[in-house]
């Protein structure tokens, strides 16, 4: 059994992966670190997981949080994995990191991707960068294959990058042309409540929000840079809709060349042929983020709109799941060489 | 493996064994059956199951639909299973139905419950009732094991009764005093629209119900009087909340003598002490429909008002696992001598 | 035009005035004073209102916050309107106060209350409780009409007392029989963000709480055995939906003796006659607590559960109106000698 | 006072026009007309009217349907209006369409729309489309001032022309360069249930439909052809969120040159200088759909992203106001010479 230990256990994506790990076959959970409710039981915080786990929470810095392990979850904010990390590693560790410490190779670039954010643009464990990988398992399956050291993508980024790599792989877009027009579940800003997130406010509400530049579109331009081959820019703009779960993304980009529908469609369904995770779906199939809801499915509607020869891409996911939980163990079933739908091969909730 | 067949797999009741039982370790879906989408794929209809189940659903008479199989569910609405229970039985299956067909033992009380809702009030199998098992798993394991056919409970019943048990039984309440007061989301109501389940007509929209007579109060005075050893009676409202599953019922009963909250909160723990699926908690524990959410759990709290002298207890369930398809499953555990969490041991969902 | 002071503008409260009193013909806002967003127009906080009000908020203490008025609405939180009640008297105002400061006639009722949410029991401005009126305008309108301070009544207590009033003045039911299970909105617990009312943790949820006792039972126990002319105690069991607004509340009592529903339905509509906000309706009438929002009315459903011998009345509000700011200015009507539907004379908005 | 009649009163835009023109200080409604719960009042159906509006329904073709008035509102489905329109004109009324009726001016234009949507494409009184004005106000006020016939615009049209049209005009843009990526709440699909409005299956879902050609494209393109003097294509994207009230349109499009947000901001303002119901923000303004709620208004939040020279235009609206009931007042203002905002000048309600 591998030993796993979550760091940010109280929060939403602390608790995403105690669901899938508690039922997953070759995984352990020996370790719950969070800042509050310590030393009380998870189950405290969480009823539901109740005699599922009931494992006590430890503070940081104590010995039950630094327990060696095998694999451990950062769940955790921005700039708290760079702090932990050499540590972690020196107890044989390998790391999983759900922020933006370690998405990006050179402190550059997270210096760029900080900055959007308001956040100090130094990184504290700069060295760690290079041997860093990007989690976005489709893409980088090798690389994480050994890495030691796994930045989990941004959940907008999973939905825009997975509807975007075949078609700049391909060229079938041109570059300046690209768009993403994405709409997220409340469940996306997190478990801290805020006057945005008040029940009250939000029902009935829609919004776009950080219209001057949201932090994700760092991985999206350089994910579809190096499928490219070229540099690339992309109008991204972030908005919630009034669900908790779900990611819808529309994706625009002009055709470089008349292509129809279905030859889409099946050069979509053949770059992902492999992939379990990834399905490919007509214009008419009635997809919506329900069905990829639960799951750690990208569910993908190819379509063209012929009349202004623009490519139009339409990717569902679950923001906590393929958007953050489900991806990271996705990535520590690849890291460990466990069948990559071990934990993950449960179908969703309806309605 | 057991072979199991769905009858009626394209309502709620049906996808939510489709879930259970495609990740159920000793169980293997041999039939879909419906009226619907016959000839394609369970997933044309629910995409969420694409990969988990893909049988193909069959016409009700056909020879796929008549197929033998250890056990039939019939996620059917009234009066359907009783017309296709002898066939089964007569192949050599085992029935838990869905609908009030075979929760009743006599022709009369069936007859009781029919009208309430308007239906012929004559049995169509009257001959199967004496035989037929009440499907409340806490209350009648030992005849749910040897039945050949159980009528599963409704699910406003479900949580009533086990929320009225441990009081009736120990007479803790005066039999002419009790009142339950449910509130369902809107998936009890089933897949088929209607004016007061759109979503317009039912966001921001909470109201009582059927307030002439609800026909799960049938179930409900006849298991509580059962335990009672007497007769009762019982005022029962049903009401719709915003939300797709979960009920939430307040049952209150007069105390027969004074009581503190702990000794009643000791007395359910000990009532319930070697159930899986049933949990007590203290008035202060927080609990909410979302902690049965996904689950095939009862979640009972516990509270005196001293001032009145009156018992209350807040029982939550999910209306379609507990309060059916969870019930279902559990019933077929004990049934075939499984353990009875097989293929119900995951947590829900939160958020 | 009468001068209005809105003291709390920046809540749910205030607000929901704003909306009204923009509206009202014989009504200019005069003053808004907050704690929040001084210097700057209500509107920043609230955009809906830019166009109809733009005054800027003035902070507590300030020279526009004490400007004289000819009322003040107390649109504040518990203990709050106690302070400032003298000095605006002195300044010829007449007040109306949301909070539980001015509901009860004596320190020592105060003190129950008070006692029950854990705040300070002593009264801060005791000399002016002799001569403060409760204002549900339906049982108190010509004490309202020449009273100085009003306290504006709970908002689950409207929704209580209405529903009450008819059957216990009128002895149809056994005192010690009362039961209200009520239902509220999220918007109850006002504007401030924290974790029970966070979206994603109160969508897909409903729960009871304050089990051991809520503070708005004092008023409905106060009401009712005024109108029974002896004293009574209610069991009260407060809930919240994953709704916005609106307030459902299933009232039961035991029938002194048997009476039919028409006969019910006949004394409710002669008890209400007169009264213009409150309507009475068989149970087969569809109401639901959307009928109810937006306006200041109370939906009465009644029903006699004839197995049981029990009345059954379903009451509907809208908590932020006639469970609120729909009151406060039906009474502020009643003290000025206006119309008393004067700014609440329009239907709400459907769906 | 101006006598309306209005035809398709039973449907969410009729009940519309019903709360508006309660409230309008120059209008008495003299006819509802529907093809349900006729002989009844309209507030059986709506009690939420109750009080404000009991008149009873008439069959079309009765007596009471004919009577002549000065204004019809057809709130009627795609291809009513056209086999009305005659004999109201006939009787001496004006008539305000809510369909694709009277939106072209054209036999062929009708056609190209009736086309995308499975619609019969001959037009049934074509002599009347030369003098149809199409009802967006802010861009046709002077012919609707004269107009026998308005052909009232569509939700998403609204939302998309308003947001394009200062742009367009003033050569901003790249003509094919505009993407219009629309959600609408889900009372845009009408009151008539159907299985992808079935609150469950609605609820947490966000889907896009209709991706191979929405209807209202062609009024998109029409009138921002208009505008920019050239004819223009638009890639349109319809998608619903879970909620019932509102759209949220992101309008794209490159800049021919570069300009800061600021002078967008300024020229907007300007462009929309004296239109009450339009009102122009920055990026940073906090605007959702909620703030639209309960308005006639559509609320512009501009901003450029300067990283790929592209225009991103914010539109909010009321899809059923400013969407479709007021602006319908709003035209028939216009057409009686009243002030544009009578029976519209009320803020909408929070939360």
């Amino acid at each position: 059994m591998i030993k796993a230990k979550i760091v940010g256990a109280g929060g939403y994506g602390g608790v995403g992966l105690a669901e899938l790990l508690t039922g997953h076959p070759d995984v352990e959970i020996t370790a719950l670190v969070a800042k509050e409710n310590t030393g009380q039981p998870i189950s405290a915080m969480y009823p539901h997981l109740e005699g599922f786990l009931d494992r006590v929470v430890a503070a940081p810095g104590t010995a039950d949080a630094d327990a060696p392990c095998d694999v451990v979850f950062m769940a955790t904010p921005d700039r708290v994995g760079m702090t932990l990390a050499q540590a972690e590693l020196d107890r044989g560790a390998r790391i999983i990191d759900y922020s933006g410490d370690f998405r990006f190779n050179t402190p550059d670039a997270y210096a760029d991707y900080a900055g959007r954010i308001g956040l100090d643009s130094t990184h504290l464990a700069g060295d760690l960068l290079p041997e860093s990988v990007y989690g976005l398992t489709e893409l980088h399956r090798e690389e994480i294959a050994s890495a030691h050291i796994v930045g989990n993508p941004g959940c907008f980024a999973v939905s825009c990058i997975l509807g975007l790599a075949p078609a700049v792989k391909h060229q079938l877009v041109q570059p300046d042309s690209l768009i993403c027009d994405s709409k997220t579940g409340v469940s996306g800003a997190g478990k801290k409540p805020g006057p945005a997130f008040h029940y009250p406010a939000r029902y009935e509400n829609m919004n776009a929000y950080r219209l001057t530049g949201h932090q994700h579109v760092c991985e999206i331009e350089r994910e579809a840079g190096l499928l490219a081959g070229a540099d690339l820019k992309v109008t991204f703009t972030a908005q919630v809709a009034p669900m908790t779960r779900g990611i819808l993304t529309c994706i625009y980009g002009t055709l470089t060349n008349p292509i129809s529908e279905q030859d889409i469609f099946d050069l979509y369904s053949e770059f992902y042929r492999d992939e379990t995770f990834v399905r490919i779906y007509g214009g008419d199939a009635g997809i919506g983020t329900v069905h990829a809801r639960g799951t750690n499915r990208c569910l993908l509607v190819v379509s063209v709109d012929e009349r202004t020869n623009r490519l139009r891409i339409v990717s569902h996911i679950d923001n906590l799941l393929k958007g953050q939980a489900g991806s990271a163990v996705q990535n520590m079933n690849v890291m460990f060489g466990l069948p990559e739908t071990a934990g993950l091969d449960r179908p969703g909730m309806y309605p």
